[in-house]
């Protein structure tokens, strides 16, 4: 390793082109950072001009976030081995069906000592069935650790400098500072956990209680019940973590990665807005899928799915009764109508009586 | 105590008559409780007969909840001694301003083995300055125990039959079941914890956030930014607690009484619109409610203002920036605009590189 750290981009998205904005800024800043950043671009023609070229030249990511000027010192790079051969960290924000595949092109072409940090929401079909956290795809191919960063972070609202907060979930205390020194600005306020399963679960579960709240959106059903919805799903989120990845602290669920990027999700996200769209049209999800989200597929149905083959396994399913709803309703077993049928004995209520549990 | 519980309502509101509905057909239903329930109320002539009469006859509350029918066996009754007097459960459901005067009426005329519990939103200014909690009003003019029901409960809601959860707090276990027999019902689903103060006073500090998430949504500052001011708004309620009423459970903020009525009071309550037209049209606060809020009072800058007389007399003002900065801003002394600067530095960052606490 060389004495400053070097840092490399994975990813020239909507997110990492707004994440490049604040990183850039940084390691042109800290001394601790080399101030040449790498960012691998997926190359394409733009108007007959290479992207790349365009990135380096104007500096601004034209395609995936017009508007905004990158720092000089981001340089897009077309190789992925290229950009991220000479990398203490690589920040990894790439589509996350891509994750394998250029894991399997980095395999020994990185520094052994390499630290990994993966901003991708969502999660890989385990082979067999049930959740794969990216993280842990990431370890597992290239022999590193990998933290997470989540939180209620829409990408342009971060590009345009909005005061928000983020997660970094990190297991080894001793990368804490570096993370946040690499990511924090005046207006991106870190909080690093060591819980990082759990910060990164919460950004794929948050989806089903999205769809959950949508659902309620769709049938009018008024604030009361729609809060209701929330909190039975947060716990449900909390006892989800305690059971598949048990070890966390109930706090990480009060972080940014949790009840913020919930809230967010549920008043605001596209879950929330198919799942409506579904209640109120009778229309199929498929259908809403491809009028309300331009080829983009909803992630809170796939997250639902993965959670039951989970929950089904293991004998759970009457101790997640929200979880287990939304997926019977996604896949058209029951109607949404019977969404509070199912909550109304909830587990978190027959506990009524007794003490709140001990956490 | 006779062998079955008898029940009292003080308080005929758009509240009480709404929660009349559901004690009353509980008592009807179940043998351990008197089928006949007194309710309380301050009589009143509707197009020239009495209410308790109009009550009594039509079953109907039409001056503050027009359109539903209440059990017949909730009997109202003008005269608040003789409504109370042979009660075991006194449900304390009127404007806090009442309180004092009501309980000393009631003082010497009840059974000393009685039990209170107050619906009963908000607080009384201790003397001097703070907030004196109404549970604590009642017990010290009674001299009897006082439980408090708080959640994610708007009235109407609860008169439609919307399902919804509520929070019941109560020190004491021996009177967890015989409560949430009372309240619960298929779509009012009760959980029962010991931390009363906690519960209670989730109910006033919500407002207080409300405000500066209303603020926030004046300023046109984004979903990010809203959910970053709810979460460290939480994050200051939670220590605030515990400072103030230590000895709680962090999963209490878990209960609909925290996070639940929370987010409502956030996304639609009158805090959070007076704020935002507070921000948007430059107006006085005093206008806006003068405008907005046809002669009631906004409680959010109240609250600020007891809560920031507590902080400021044990100089903790600057670990409760966003508290703080509600207050500065209702009163003037700050503009909207500076919001952002005061929570920038907010405890809950410069945590940042250490673990999570323990809590």
């Amino acid at each position: 390793m060389s004495e400053k750290t070097n840092v490399c981009i994975v990813g020239s998205g909507n997110w990492g082109s707004a994440i490049a904005k604040i990183v850039g800024a940084n390691c042109a800043a800290l001394p601790e950072f080399e101030d040449r950043v790498t960012m691998y671009v997926y190359e394409e023609m733009i108007d007959g001009k290479k992207l790349t070229e365009i990135i380096n030249t104007s500096h601004e990511n034209v395609k995936y976030l017009p508007g905004h000027k990158l720092p000089a010192n981001v340089v897009a790079v077309p190789d992925l081995v290229e950009a991220a051969k000479n990398a203490d960290i690589l920040i990894f924000v790439v589509p996350h069906q891509f994750i394998p595949s250029q894991c399997k092109m980095l395999l020994g072409k990185i520094k052994t000592n390499a630290l990994a940090i993966s901003l991708i929401k969502g999660f890989d079909k385990a082979e067999g069935g049930g959740i794969d956290l990216i993280s842990h795809i990431i370890t597992r191919h290239l022999n590193i650790p990998c933290a997470v960063l989540m939180g209620a972070n829409l990408a342009n609202e971060v590009a345009e400098g909005h005061f928000c907060e983020t997660t970094i979930g990190c297991r080894d205390p001793k990368y804490a500072k570096t993370l946040r020194d690499l990511f924090q600005s005046e207006n991106f306020r870190v909080v690093v956990v060591q819980d990082s399963d759990a910060v990164e679960i919460c950004g794929a579960l948050k989806n089903v209680v999205a769809m959950g709240a949508g659902f309620v959106d769709g049938l009018g059903l008024g604030d009361n019940t729609k809060a209701a919805v929330i909190r039975l799903g947060l716990m449900e989120m909390i006892r989800f973590v305690e059971i598949m990845y048990p070890g966390g602290k109930l706090t990480t669920f009060f972080e940014s990665c949790g009840i913020a990027d919930l809230i967010t999700t549920c008043y605001g996200g596209r879950n929330r807005r198919c799942a409506e769209a579904f209640v109120k049209t009778g229309k199929t999800l498929a259908e809403i899928e491809a009028e309300l989200l331009n080829g983009q597929k909803l992630q809170g149905p796939l997250t639902a799915e993965e959670v039951n083959y989970m929950l089904k396994s293991k004998k759970l399913e009457e101790k997640f009764p929200l979880f287990t709803a939304v997926h019977e309703i996604c896949t058209g077993q029951i109607k949404p109508q019977c969404l509070i049928e199912r909550i109304r004995a909830h587990p978190e209520h027959t506990q009524a009586s007794t003490p709140a549990p001990k956490l």
